[in-house]
C-alpha cells in the first residue's frame, strides 16, 4: 500500500452524488476503526453516532440550516453516511470502573497487581486533568484522533470524505438528545462519493512546505 | 486491503528493539501523512519534529525521565523514530495570511473572489475560538487528527507505535527550544519495531462492546 499515495489523492468533498451507498461491508470496517481506535490510558471517551437514512441525516442537518454553517447541510443531507462524533461530558468514576472491568474480562489483567497498576496509571492522567480543567479538550482530542483514523481509512477505500466543525453544537446536542446521554458532538464526518459538482476535486491541494512544518533533531 | 485486519493487530508498542530502523522510504511516507493530514480550515496550526538519532532522542527523553512519565524513556530512546508533534502558540494574522498566500500559489484561488471567500471563511473560524477562548485547544485538537492519521499509518506499514502523553511538555519545550519557535509540544510518537520483551505484544486487545460506543440513527 502506497500510503503517500492515499494522502495526496484525498480532497475534501464539498458536494455528494446523493444515489450512492458506500457496501456495508466498508462500514463494518470503519465502525472497526472508530471502535478500535486508541486513546490516552484506553478511555474511550467518546460515542459515535451513525446515519445512513434520509430522516437520520435530516435530524444531524438541522444543526447546520443557519448562517456561516447552510452550506453544510446539503454535505450532510447527500452523503452516503453521517458520523456524529461525540465526546463524554465527563469522565466519572463509575465510566472508570467500566473500563476496567471491560479489560479485566477481555482478558488484559491477568494478576491483581496489573488490575491495580491499570486503575493507579488511569486515574493518576484522569486527575491530571481534572486539577488541571482541561477533561474537556483531552476528551475531545481523543475524539480526533478517531476522526484522523476514520478520515484515513475512508480515503484507503476510496471513500470521499469532509470532516464538518461548521454546525451548531448545542442545537445537535439538542436534536439528538446527548446531554441525557452523557454526551456532547464535537466534530462531524460526512462519507460517500463526489458528485460532478464537487468543484474542489479538481482544485490542487496546498499545504506549507515541508521544511515549514517538519523539521529533523 | 483490509482496515479491520490493521485496526485490530496494532498493539500499543512498549518495549522496542534498538537495533531495528525504519525504511527512510517508509519514514518519506509517514511524513506525506503529518503533512497532508487534514486540518479544520487548512489550518495547520502545527509542527512536527523527528528524532532518528541517537542524542536527539536523547533531549526528547530529558522530558520522559521521572516520576510518573520515567517508564516512557526507554520507548523514546529505543525507538527507530520518534515524532514530537507541535501545536502553535497562536494562530495569528501573519500565519493565517501565509495559509492564503500557500494555497494563491499552490492554484487552489484562481479568482479574486475565491481569494476572498477563503480568506473570509478561515477568519471566520478563527475569530470564532478567538472570542470562545479555545484556541489552542482547537489546534491541539488539529494536533491529534495528525496523530491517528500518523498512527493508522504506521500500523498499515506494519510499523509499530506509541502514542505518549507522559512526559513533561514544559520541559520538553525548554529543551528544544520551542518558545521561541512559536510552538509547544502536544504528544509523542515514538516508531520502531517491538522487542521480545514487550509484554503488550500478547495481551488481548480491550475496548467496549460495539453497542455502547457506536449507535445508529
Amino acid at each position: 500500500m502506497n500510503l503517500s499515495r492515499i494522502a495526496l489523492s484525498r480532497h475534501t468533498c464539498k458536494a455528494y452524488d446523493p444515489d450512492r451507498k458506500i457496501p456495508s461491508g466498508q462500514i463494518d470496517q470503519l465502525k472497526t476503526l472508530l471502535r478500535f481506535a486508541p486513546s490516552s490510558v484506553n478511555s474511550q471517551p467518546w460515542h459515535f453516532i451513525i446515519a445512513a437514512g434520509k430522516e437520520g441525516k435530516e435530524r444531524i442537518a438541522r444543526a447546520a440550516s443557519e448562517g456561516a454553517y447552510a452550506n453544510n447541510g446539503a454535505k450532510i443531507l447527500n452523503a452516503s453516511h453521517v458520523v456524529v462524533l461525540c465526546a463524554r461530558t465527563s469522565l466519572d468514576d463509575a465510566y472508570i470502573a467500566e473500563l476496567l472491568a471491560q479489560e479485566a474480562a477481555d482478558g488484559r489483567l491477568p494478576t491483581t497487581e496489573a488490575r491495580e497498576a491499570q486503575n493507579r496509571g488511569r486515574n493518576y492522567y484522569a486527575n491530571l486533568h481534572r486539577e488541571a480543567g482541561d477533561t474537556r479538550c483531552w476528551m475531545e482530542k481523543q475524539v480526533y484522533l478517531a476522526l484522523g483514523t476514520l478520515l484515513f481509512g475512508a480515503a484507503a477505500l476510496d471513500i470521499d470524505a469532509t470532516p464538518i466543525e461548521g454546525f451548531d453544537p448545542l442545537k445537535l446536542d439538542e436534536v439528538l438528545g446527548l446531554p441525557a446521554q452523557g454526551l456532547k458532538s464535537v466534530v462531524l464526518a460526512a462519507l460517500g462519493y463526489r458528485g460532478k459538482d464537487d468543484f474542489n476535486a479538481s482544485l490542487p491541494k496546498s499545504r506549507l512546505p515541508a521544511d515549514r512544518v517538519i523539521s529533523e533533531l
